[in-house]
């Protein structure tokens, strides 16, 4: 029963507020140290990265306020977080809490993956140049 | 400079709590219709969903409270959102506010996207059987 209810009509007024279309892979990428190129698209609450990383890169053990939920879509990827090390692959994720250390390394293969932050990462809206108000979509989307 | 200060040491305090490592390729999956499979992850403030079309299947337009970001990984997808009709490929996204009307269908190749939710939704919360208490990962992820 909840599934066929699934796509139905919401409970609620429809809004016409406009959707916002997004390329993200023709955005801004920025290479935060060599072999890793992240993008990223925000809305008011969440930010996606998507994180390109060449063979054998790694992302020093840090930490930051914002929550973070990572996810592998190609290639594997060496995480480290709260001094547990494990491999992810596509089917992998991990919820990393606030201000918990965390690190990444690539071996021989190249990695795609996700990171979702809640908040948006503030460290990642400065060095893309993202001003983003609340409820109005940034320019540089 | 903000560049090399992305992966470096957080300004506050690091946190001992744990991490939460999911397989969500083997976790519950539900064919919310027919051809359209949908597996998650949980976190308190945010739902990644995992969505899986084979060809000419539909979601049917419908609305809902929670802010949505819809992701294609793999194949393309035909979106509707607030009446405007695009089509999606890995490299595309659409940001979808609370209670704008969507759907989506595929033609004659098969679509593996993502569905990031904010806060997540309810009803398939509902449908996976998953009860998120405040801080506390679900046992079901």
């Amino acid at each position: 029963m909840a599934e066929t209810n699934y796509f139905s009509s919401g409970s609620g007024d429809a809004s016409d507020e406009q959707a916002t279309w997004i390329d993200w892979q023709g955005s801004t990428s920025i290479e935060m140290v060599p072999g890793l190129q992240i993008q990223a698209l925000t809305s008011a609450n969440v930010m996606v990265s998507f994180v390109h990383l060449e063979p054998h890169t790694e992302a020093a053990v840090h930490w930051h306020d914002e929550e973070q939920i990572s996810i592998v879509i190609d290639g594997e990827l060496e995480f480290e977080v709260g001094g547990v090390t494990r491999t992810l692959r596509r089917g992998d994720a991990v919820l990393i809490p606030s201000n918990v250390p965390h690190g990444a390394r690539t071996g021989s293969s190249p990695c795609f993956e996700l990171d979702v932050f809640n908040p948006p990462r503030r460290a990642l809206l400065d060095a893309l140049g993202i001003d983003v108000g609340a409820g109005e979509p940034a320019d540089d989307r």
